[in-house]
């Protein structure tokens, strides 16, 4: 269990995780681009390196948690990379929201170096990822999913196996993002209904919550809409465009029309117009207000 | 507890809510506009009548379930009705799903006969009618909701209240329904986009319902929908409609936009189109695959 | 040519209609539920008459411009009506923009009096009117058609014939504003684009009115809107809701989805919330710009 | 006039444009990555070149007609490319279909080199391209512009300028198209809502192209879409899912929420997924009618 692994993104998930890590037995090496974030973690006991590289060590394992699919495929491909460096036997750990298609490329990229490529997505916003409850969605070969089983565990409370491809992982993972989206328009437009039919959403969302809905995704996030708690944000608005634009981009590769994922983007667009980008990602919910005339103090009546 | 009570409307779910009823101790007078419906009832001790204003005793209470406004509207207005019977003192429990609108003006009309209008629709397939495990959404005269909550408490696992006004818990019904329609257009899409993918929907239904979405409404819509258990019905689609209508002239009198609902309107008409009619109302989620090229044998490829 | 003729309906369209029916040649009898609409009428040498059943003579000829489905069943069906008047050989013209389905009842109502229904539902605003520059849709029987084809004449540019049922004038009437309406929300959404991107709406609306959008719906729709004309109204936003709701109700019928009617239906509904209602039905415009931050003095920028 | 001038790219628009150039007193170097597409143009005298680059003369003026933004970035920024051949006072004309974005891009790009970059994007199928009767948009350089009045004026009905900005041009074009998309859409929901009314959509088109829509985009589309004229392809469906990208990029980029085009974008997405890619590209209009029930062979009545 004393095992020496690395950890490359630091921000707000990458550094609670990386400390449930070091709780779990794990040494760690740790890597962020912009510098400065690795303070406490070093505090803890993790070492910090100067390049992404030097997290690995041949044979070890790397997890990577970052922002996009370019900070990934940037991260795996310059030379002398981690990747490179893990060599023969070694695993590389993407925690990232990042497209199928670039788990797929870095897979067969990853091969060339003998390393494993593990997808490994996790659900779950920052207090979560502190808690070790993340859920979290894998797929890969199966000897290093096996491998790399009880890290997974030292940082979620579940994890999915979806199978040897590389790209499950993430379609599953885009997936629950576009269905949570979904419950939160279909929430958002539901409270306005009751409002002004002259119904209080907070009764609504109690009631929601007791019933047929009662579950994480619609008790937080009915709270959240009735209450208009937008900040301080779990997860950015501006950051759930790139989800978003994931999930249309991986749909449209498949040919399929998703016209409630249609829908959730043109909300999406129009928050970041309205200013609204530093909000929890559910502050699209507004925009069903706005339509019904509400949050307007300028609004001509009739 | 052997008082006697009426109930107009023996449809599949009248039917198991008499039995319940019963079961609880009550007396019955029942009566179903269509004859034939009462075997099993009258066999076990309930009264079969002939005339709709028969189920009622002067100060007594008559409980409805019935098909849609023109019903409740119908049965109420005629003349000798059962409200008129009912007289001061009388209450009418109206379970049905129905417009805001019709609740308000029968409980002006009910008043003239100092009747109560209790109006109670339920959240609940048949088979949770025939457990007692309804979700009652209650609203109307304080006093009247005290005496009746032996008889809701008889037929359903727990009672919301949402006030005086006879409307509010049709809004609450309405906009139920929709949530529960809106979580059916988000499973669609998001199961096609996962199997043109390559992860099949069950696979993912099984995650979603350990997980974030541990809930009946999701836990029994994925499962259907992954599976296409569309046969025997539970609740037809052809009957969605109507409440699809509901929400939206509710919206409209409010002037609320809901884009989700009319996307989800428009999955009906497709359907309905399609000769889809006689499946299960989560059975518009056919329509998501059928946009995606799928359940059509004679699609040309590209 | 000095026929006497009726019309019921003296609204800012039946107003000029009349006007151009005496220059013809025609003598009128008029008729208005609000009194004061005739004077200028009466003082050109129309008669007004007290009763609308009072501008029919036996085997004669009236017309109908009036508001909705409820204004004209009520006209035609109250008690010793201007249809009974008219009795065998007359014509009811009816000029209103109403249902397929009330037309096809009106015209199975009349011929049980002997009275030909003939539907003509027209296009154009006041001034169009004012100008007997209209366009005609008509349907109903051959014989009748005929003989009031120079009253049509009288009043428009042009008539276009749709055979013999009753309802088919109506179906291209809703048919012809939904499409004005759907060129108005692509050219809302159009020129945000373009204007967000650089490029004045009134460059682009210039372009398109020389090009292959050389027609008088994008001519005029793409000037009011580039130029924000919505008032005075030519028809009033508020009224528009009407003419979508009866197309979305004929395509509920008939089992047609109409996303973009959809789509439409709730422009008007966010434009009522937000009380636009007597801008110019085009007004609807403005959602597009809301949507996309403008129009919002008190939006925050990210 | 016996101005030498290059053109790169001879497919179906390519070819009839150079065409009309030679036709004007042009002489003509040609090139085209693929091939054999010059046979003709050489027989009327056009000189074929092995590169790109040597379409170049110096000062001189090239014209380029490619597929898309790769093509296009790949033509001016390999190494030796046409446009450091032109070099001081040379000027490149982009009659291409591509972003605002890679327009502005090659302007700064050329700028280096001395070239002025012109953004002339048309407007017209190869039929009018063959009739030197396309619409052409046009920005860049005031003094470019005047210096490539003539050859635009070779191969179009007309030049509309959009000023300066490199991207205004695209932004038009891309404006147009997604107009015209629009307006294929509208009609097509009309169509199928008027047949299932009982009222033919040829007698419909007919009517429209005569009155308000008496314009070439509606008369083309209407019968097009009225009579099922969708091979062969005027402009593929598959090609037409780039434009409609492009605008849904341009839009994004400037946080406009463009619903219909996102309507848009699914028909396309939905057509592609049934086969459809080689009919024209108004062919999405089948969707409307498939989601009317027709058009499916294989489907239940109710």
């Amino acid at each position: 269990m004393s095992e020496t692994i690395g950890l490359i993104g630091l921000g707000n998930m990458g550094q609670p995780i990386a400390a449930n890590l070091m709780r779990a037995g794990y040494k760690l090496r740790v890597y962020n681009r912009t510098p400065g974030k690795d303070g406490s973690l070093v505090a803890s006991g993790a070492v910090s390196v100067a390049r992404s590289s030097e997290t690995a060590e041949p044979r070890g394992i790397v997890l990577t948690m970052l922002t996009d699919d370019a900070g990934l495929e940037n991260v795996c491909t310059q030379s002398a990379s981690f990747v490179e460096r893990l060599g023969p036997g070694g695993i590389h750990i993407s925690l990232s929201t990042v497209s199928p298609a670039i788990s797929r490329r870095m897979a067969e990229h990853h091969a060339k170096s003998g390393v494993a490529f593990v997808s490994a997505p996790v659900f779950g916003r920052p207090d979560a990822a502190a808690a070790a409850r993340l859920w979290i969605c894998v797929s890969g070969p199966e000897k290093a999913k096996n491998r790399v089983a009880p890290i997974l565990k030292a940082i979620g409370q579940g994890t999915f196996d979806f199978g040897e491809d590389p790209g499950a992982a993430n379609v599953v993972k885009l997936c629950g993002n576009f269905l949570i989206a979904s419950a939160i328009e279909g929430l958002a437009e539901g409270f306005v209904f009751a409002e002004k039919n002259g119904v209080p959403a907070s009764q609504l969302a109690d009631m929601l919550g007791q019933t047929f809905f009662a579950c994480t995704a619609y008790r937080n996030y009915s709270k959240i809409i009735a209450e208009k708690l937008y900040e301080p944000a779990g997860f950015r608005l501006v950051l759930g465009l790139k989800d978003m634009n994931l999930v249309l981009d991986a749909a449209t590769s498949a040919s399929v029309p998703m016209p409630l994922a249609s829908l959730l983007r043109d909300r999406w667009l129009s928050s970041l117009a309205k200013g609204r980008g530093n909000l929890d990602w559910s502050g699209i919910a507004l925009a069903a207000a706005d339509d019904a005339g509400l949050n307007s103090p300028t609004q001509k009546k009739i």
